[in-house]
């Protein structure tokens, strides 16, 4: 069997370490594994349009040039992504999460969720275009060794 | 000129009256329109699961028996529309309409958002990937007019 | 909202009334549903090559030309369905349900299965990338009359 | 000519040595060919859901899940193939080798089919979709030669 | 079971009665097939782009502004077509009937070829891409009829 | 031969009367065409934004948000369209209308230029694209009779 | 993170130095970036056709081989791109700029204008669908280390 | 710019010098190309089925058989393709090529042709779909050299 190395796209809450452990985790298990992810700076993230393309006063066009220089990293990953990951903490509403879980479901691309089960009803949903929902980081892990190597923690 | 019956699909909060108030205004203007849209009963989306395929005790598997039969309808829908409405309303998390928003720009299905102005930040990808941003069902109706007969209010 | 003809197309098991029960279902309950299916007489399945094409005295060849024929049928209705129903019976092989059902998973088409518990283990793959498995025809027809009319029995 | 390096995933059953038997063949002719494969460890295979993301005491949703990461491998590695081969053994049923199958035909990825002649009438429509059908290991490694270098053995 | 139009696409030689056979096998058989086919008046065809856009001396630039002209009919017809059939006469060279074969293949449309057995060798390939192969325009029908209503003659 | 509607789209210069002389001529001829086009009406083109969503102080903005409400309608009808004929006029420069070619260029829709011969060398790639450059809206009419019917003027 | 080497294809005008200060400003910057373009030589892009096929006296159609063999070139890079940046100069027509723009966005691709503020109005449609709009080359240097390596200048 | 190797697949007439001719003017001219192409041994490709994966005695079936093990190798290397070129000689009929231009053709995959005056009016539909139409290698050597590397000859 050959040794190929999977694309593998985090996306979702910057605001917690889950990216870290899960890099940690595929490192530790030696997996071939290319990982990418959103911009997780978030000032950086939301000055993405202004930092580069000019000033702009009005907040609301702001937020639209950030969201479209941000989109250039983000659609391109996530097209080139054999696998996404589609991270949900339990703060700020995370629209952007669960838009690129529906843009992975349309193009037909493997996904995983990774959130707690308080949150399971409101993302029903997003779960269910899912190919499995993890509760941590190193279960997402262990699906990556399997999918991966074919062997179970 | 042809007159052509447009498809648009209604997505997102079930908690309001928006989508009559855009088919009232969509009857009045005469536009020739075929909405559809989710199911808005929630309870009955919520059994959509068990209302169809028998009994389930675990709730997280029947969200997931629900979420499947609600999809036979969403997804068909959005891939048979021509214009996506999606609509985020002030209460609950609605993950829902960003993954139908994510799902329609995958398919490059031209969309609208209706939502406040408060919500703008946290939408903004969804936004980005939008034709335009509405605050009113009526602001809806007059884009609709717009692109179907080229005429303003 | 529109009253939409939903395209239905019901595959696999030809040996029992699973079809005649799903569209007697659907008929008195007043569904816009038009379904196809694949040539359910067995003898002119298996004679659809030669019984068209030509004499052919080899078994292998005799059965590729009516497989042949048989697609076109097939998979233009696939192709054509917004929702496949995938029956397996208690009999024969019926790989070509199985195939059916990785056709429509490919395209993007959503489908239901339809089969005893007995099978589950065995179907697991094909359960999976299913929105919903169904023990009688009964459910089929209710999980149409939620897709279609947002109604639970 | 370039020197290209092929792709092919050996689908279906995992209750025999055929596997090996088409890698050595490979490796002896020096054919420049990475192959993949779905798990073939049966056990695990069966565990891949509960063994990563937790235990399930109902046996149809620990199947569910187990499917569901066992996709993220299966279907990843189809769609990366250019070639796939699809083998039915004499035992189970093996409906995930025709769901791979239809998988395939319905991306338009070449395929080969590899059983014994009793199957052939059961497998008509799955052969019907495949550019050949071989009775032995030693056959699709002649296949290979052939589509890679040219060359009949 | 619903009643469907069936569009069939007639491909290739333009010089014998093959077209109206077939229809009026379809017809006297009752089938519901709306036909299209390309442009089968040889003069008009080979003006097909100076007759519209204008004079053009030069052979090679007359024929292609003609055949522009004539992909405009044939590519659209061929899209929107379930079936074609692709017809190879024993005359002329034919190249077109064959380029329509390798489009409709790479649609991924079922295709059937009628063709004399003198022919089998030169068209191995595009045979082996078709659902079938024919000898008379009877064939056709009888194929037509089994692939719409299941019925053999 | 069946008698189908062409969905024809009518894309580019909006200062001349152009599609007008299509339509009477497409009318005169008796054709199945069912004309769609952009919104002629240039002061509504350019409010098409600030007169649905609200108000906007900055011109780019402005442009922005009508560009958006345009392209609902014009991607939803280019996309719908069998046929595609992109008009150049001499005045202004009209990147929308190149746009537009190579829209439904990426999409593999046939359209035809209409153009002087003065613009020719700055249009090569977009003619080359196309299935013919026509000088005349007459000339428009007699590709489309041609077309659809099979019939020189 | 993996480094991953991003492809930009850079269209549109070639009678200023704005390729060259992308590609020093993305060198300096140390960005792994391939960059790719259409040929920029003008008397070659002219001669295109008849410098390799062979001599054409008539100028329509000497401009039409040359735009085949150069959209050999550009068709072919912009599918393999990752971004493109479409540039408008402030002399000629530059239809093909807006072509490319056009194919670029309807292959879902993301793309970046590049011009000056007095063609704003002009190109609204063509800076709607892009993700941004940059003023000079230093700005797109700033949104391509954005995109790649999530950094703010 | 970067240096990228670029695929181009020979198709069409085994019987002259042609394919060698130009992979020595690309080798000469030091382009960074891959070559791909049929199985051009005459007797290997006709036996390409019977001598893989089993005797045959009518000559159809071997010729189906033998077509089927050769599209494994032609159609996977055609998608694999940049450009294709396609080589029409004075002798048979070669409808395998006219096969392959249509294939890629609706894979939007621009391709050459490459044949004598002669045979002009025959192929004008399948020179109408190529960007361009050479009478010698050496004119592909300089197409592929303009397409790499921007230079004419």
């Amino acid at each position: 069997m050959s040794e190929r190395e999977w694309r593998v796209y985090l996306a979702g809450e910057i605001h917690s370490d889950w990216r870290q452990r899960i890099e940690d985790g595929v490192r530790e298990a030696g997996l071939p594994v290319a990982f990418t992810a959103p911009v997780t700076d978030h000032p950086a993230s939301d000055d993405a349009g202004t930092g580069t393309l000019g000033e702009e006063p009005e907040s609301f066009w702001r937020d639209h040039m950030g969201a479209g220089v941000n989109a250039i990293r983000t659609q391109t990953l996530i097209r080139a992504a054999d696998v996404v990951v589609v991270r949900f903490g339990d703060k700020y509403r995370q629209w952007n999460a669960a838009f690129d879980a529906g843009f992975a479901a349309a193009l037909g691309k493997p996904y995983v969720t990774l959130h707690d089960p308080e949150l399971d009803h409101a993302l029903k949903e997003v779960d269910r275009a899912a190919q499995g929902t993890a509760r941590t980081p190193e279960q997402v892990v262990d699906v990556l060794r399997y999918a991966i190597e074919g062997k179970l923690p």
